[in-house]
């Protein structure tokens, strides 16, 4: 072993002592992977990433991505050894403690350094992806001087067992995304035990088979790592490093099973570690020469980093490049205007169309905007004349064909929109929802602004019937928090929804969308969507009613407040693109929108429980709750009970049966 | 060409115009698919898939699994022409019109010989492997006398670069499933074009990598198909058919293309096609020569069908099969009566303790329950004693090491459960529950009984952080329909759980789980949780206040009750196991669990948006709606202000504050 092996070794023992310890402090963790993947990690962190301590939202900076994040003890020891702020060693006697930074799974909105949060396996890699196309992207928009770094992530086998790793390694090796490079913590062991208890494929054919560069090396020896490393790095496709490792090494005892996992090593094991290890110092507390060898592995990139400000000081786009990071919008005065103009016409189309519209108006003046759809581009249409196809041939493009991988195309807008300079946005029928939901579920966990753009979004659409009818699925995402969903009725509300979606800081967005034609309902201004519900027409007859509606049912609650008031019965119609939105607003606002002392309704081609919310238990809700059925989509809706000839009446009864109490509703 | 190809020619044609004119009929559906694959089809009903028209239900049939289900006029056309009783002529004039049995897609509630409800990309090829497995594990246990066949699929490129694809052929793979041939319908062709648009990948060498068979075939080539469908049958892998295949073929103009997919062809491309495929005879009549060539196909399994009935007869066994395919369960007797001896006990153990201990005791009993897990046995418990491992080496076995695959192994429970003869059940963490969540509600739209066991429900997990801790999970899947979801509060309600979970006919269940202990609350019986939701304790003094819970948080609103009688507040405790068998009673029986004028009160650690249907407007609702943190279990629960020091003087003030009215809650 050579003198720089001896010290590699001492630092990569480092990583271990401090996970173990933090572990068996927390009586809570992982530390099989940080111990098994210590090596490696720390050439990876001392000869290739390319990262400033000082300075952790350098936008030209290699990413790490820890996809098994489980194994969070490791980033936090590189992270705190390398030298960033935080986690300092507070923070790390503090691992898995109510609001430290160093929480069970990496969080990036809680630790800069952190790229994006993992733990859910899998989308680590996948996000991964988004990473490498975005920067990809920038390099071709603003070329080599300002955007040039390296996607590196860990995974286990967990991330490469699960259905997502198909599609983000479909995705990048067709894309051909060379600088993401994958170290594969091949230690042949899962929760449940030996690899072989549940797959038996031929990893490294699989990748190959998919566009991907294969290399293997020893995870124990650091010349080996090294060497595989830089192979990967040369090689023009994106990489996977097989890491032949030995979960949990160091720990004599335990080492290379899969009680190792997910468990504290406990006490005898933690001392017979340190032995094993030749460690001699305390919990928590490092020799000064290791910590000296981890500084200056964290200093290298300083210089890399004042050369990059250089550079950009003599950029006349790194001023574009910066407002696009930053997340900034450019100034949307004309879009604002052009959207105004819409108010004066009488468009009947589909919301789906009516975003095609929109996004024909943002996506010129918005450049961050990149698009994409799961293989339903003329469905959901996402694409437009300002965003031409992005791919290996065309990195500067603005527009993804994610193919048939919803799941993959989620992750990936994630790690694009965490990347930065990027504002993804997708395409899928709704109902595929709940194939990307956790996902989705994520980019709300992540503060990852991503716009859903989800049509089909109910039985409108008609005969393809109950596997393709979104039911469960509007208000089951409006229970994800910090998750916006959007359901607008017409033209005007679809484009107001599109301007709050990239508008939102931090938030992402649901668009559900229609396939079918709706009439333009608004003609007058501002936006009201950002209300989250508004009254679009008041009643004529004193008011005993307020229909409450979302997107096509807009439609259907106004057929039926023109029959009440027919009969002398007034009743207000209140559109309710957003339901979050809504809910947040002052108390003031909603017992206006929804006055005390009359029948609330509300009709949504969807499930009924949740309306309650608005409605209380004395209103009535139109709804489905049972599965759609295949037929033409006016069959459907007079079939499922949702047309004005079906709800009037049923309104009517209601209020003649059971008067309303004086105050009924507290908002 | 001879004169059997020649007549297979014709036959294949048929489905050709038969698929062109009803799509053409209903102006909506998929003609390419049909079109591409009715050679490949013919030759597989023609010369290999052992079927009887006249007996669909024969268990030893042949499974065949139409995975692309958006080509559904293929499968239709061929039931037709085999001679099932249904489709008729006039159901396939009927295709996708309201109650037709022709849906958009097919589905097996609707038309014997539908083996599963197919659309969802990717889920109808991972079904396949649950019903190959299924056939295989009966086979371990009742022989080939008995037990015998082959599961058959047609997939498309959806279907192969879905995520899901990875972890079903995986799966396959790993199990060895010998008997399972999927026909890929590898036309180059995506809803938004080629191919190469999104994907570069050599699916032949993904395919052997992971363990499978590969051969290819002209897919218009009659000798050609039968040769590879051959050679897939003699191999003991499970084996990928690639049938190169023209998209549309006969359509003269489109074929080939991606407008083919799923549009119809307009009256002059039909015409064109007729011309195209010499067919002379108008829309749905056809030459009685081809139609006597299908029945001869479909003739050939009564002699099949008649042996098996032979050896059937013979085997002591088989009415052990019969009861198993019929989904009738075993006598229950001893296993209820160990249940309500427990009763007597005073057991503090986890909800996913108890769930063990329901099945140390169901499994014995009931031989045909599967269980599994997605590589989380030890923190799922859903092994035991009567369950040793399902593999290569021992198909007879009743536990399947699924792999970190919830996806896959949701789908592939799917596919035991409607194969027959197997009751599946599986686990992963509840939030994990997203990455199967279009199979779980596909378990439910196609009636089948598979059991979820999805443990670490609510942030009672601790210091696996946000990513792990279900919010909206419960409150979402209830809205799936035809979904029951149980949320059990003690070792009790988790017996009785699984008692009404394998009895329920056609209804899928879940069941969440803690990861925390629960003391047992109840003492007594019946099975109280088969009403959904019941008063567990009754108020002392005056009732003020009902306060309904679930799971972990029955406990903590005992304690809520404990504090109020204190304070001379009557307050009843509701535990509500099951919210959509508590709506589903009658309207007496719900208005004594929730009598009119008190307080009602929610605690459960998620989503309140669903639980005003219960409490109405005016009631409180304690649970989380945000995402959820990394530290120990007590110190959330103190956070997000679920415990009873923190709810109890908020329910004394809402008293104080806001008297009730009189009768304010409809049930």
């Amino acid at each position: 072993m050579t003198q720089t092996a001896q010290s590699m070794q001492s630092m990569a023992n480092a990583i271990r002592v401090l996970s173990m310890d933090a572990v068996q402090a927390a009586n809570s963790g992982h530390p099989g992977m940080p111990m098994g993947m210590a090596d490696v990690a720390t050439v990876l962190f001392s000869k290739f990433l390319k990262f400033d301590p000082a300075r952790p939202d350098w936008s030209d900076r290699d990413r790490f991505i820890l996809s098994a994040g489980h194994g969070s003890m490791l980033i936090y020891s590189l992270l705190h050894l390398t030298g960033y702020a935080r986690p300092t060693m507070d923070d790390i006697k503090n691992f898995r403690q109510l609001h430290s930074v160093c929480a069970g799974h990496p969080e990036n909105t809680e630790l800069a350094g952190v790229e994006c949060t993992t733990g859910p396996l899998g989308q680590g890699l996948a996000m991964a992806v988004g990473f490498a196309l975005a920067e990809r992207h920038l390099n071709g928009v603003f070329g080599d001087d300002l955007v040039d770094h390296r996607t590196y992530v860990i995974a286990g086998d967990g991330c490469l067992m699960e259905g997502i790793n198909h599609e983000a390694i479909g995705l990048a090796g067709h894309l051909k995304l060379g600088r993401m490079i994958v170290l594969w913590d091949d230690n042949r062991i899962t929760i449940d035990g030996d690899t072989d208890l549940s797959t038996s494929e031929d990893i490294a054919a699989r990748y190959t088979a998919t566009g991907w560069h294969v290399v293997s090396c020893d995870g124990h020896d650091f010349a080996d790592i090294e060497r595989a490393i830089a192979e990967a790095a040369a090689d023009p496709r994106p990489s996977l490093v097989a890491c032949r490792t030995i979960i949990g090494k160091g720990a004599p005892n335990k080492q290379g099973g899969h009680s190792v996992h997910g468990a504290p090593l406990g006490a005898a094991e933690i001392e017979a570690s340190r032995a094993e290890l030749n460690w001699t110092l305390p919990a928590f507390e490092l020799p000064a020469d290791v910590v000296a060898d981890w500084r200056a592995a964290g200093a290298r990139g300083a210089a890399a980093s004042a050369a990059w400000d250089a550079r950009a000081a003599a950029n006349p786009n790194a001023a574009e490049l910066a407002r696009r990071m930053a997340g900034d919008l450019p100034d949307m005065a004309q879009a604002e205007t052009t959207f105004a103009a819409w108010l004066e016409g009488s468009q009947k189309v589909a919301t789906r169309k009516a975003s095609e519209l929109a996004l024909e108006v943002l996506t010129p003046v918005v450049p961050e905007m990149v698009g994409g759809s799961a293989d339903l581009t003329g469905s959901n249409l996402t694409i437009t004349k300002a965003t031409p196809h992005l791919n290996a041939d065309n990195y500067a493009g603005r527009y993804v064909s994610y193919g048939i991988r919803e799941f993959g195309m989620a992750a990936a807008m994630n790690g694009m929109a965490l990347h930065g300079g990027v504002l993804p946005y997708g395409g899928t029928f709704l109902v595929f929802s709940d194939y990307c939901r956790n996902a989705i579920r994520m980019s709300a966990l992540q503060k990852a602004k991503v716009v859903y753009v989800l049509t089909h979004d109910s039985i409108g659409l008609g005969e393809d019937g109950p596997t393709h009818q979104p039911i469960e699925h509007v208000m089951s995402m409006r229970m994800i928090p910090n998750l916006e969903v959007f359901r607008p009725a017409d033209v005007i509300e679809t484009a107001e929804a599109w301007s709050l979606a990239i508008s939102n800081t931090g938030t992402p967005s649901v668009l559900a969308l229609t396939r079918q034609n709706l009439p333009q309902l608004r003609k007058s201004g501002p936006n009201l969507t950002a209300k989250g519900a508004y009254r679009l027409e008041a009643a004529a007859a004193p008011r005993k009613v307020v229909l409450v509606a979302t997107g096509s049912e807009v439609e259907i609650a106004m057929a039926v407040r023109a029959a009440l008031e027919e009969q002398g019965i007034g009743a207000d119609v209140v559109s309710m693109p957003s339901m979050s939105r809504f809910l947040a607003q002052d108390a003031a606002y909603k017992a206006d929108v929804l006055p005390a002392g009359v029948l609330k309704v509300s009709i949504e081609a969807g499930t009924t429980l949740g309306w309650q919310a608005i409605t209380g238990l004395d209103g009535l809700n139109f709804g489905i709750d049972t599965f759609g059925a295949s037929a033409p989509a006016d069959k459907l809706y007079d079939y499922f009970g949702l047309t004005a000839a079906k709800i009037t009446p049923q309104v009517v009864a209601a209020l003649q049966n059971a008067p309303r109490p004086a105050a009924d509703v507290q908002n």
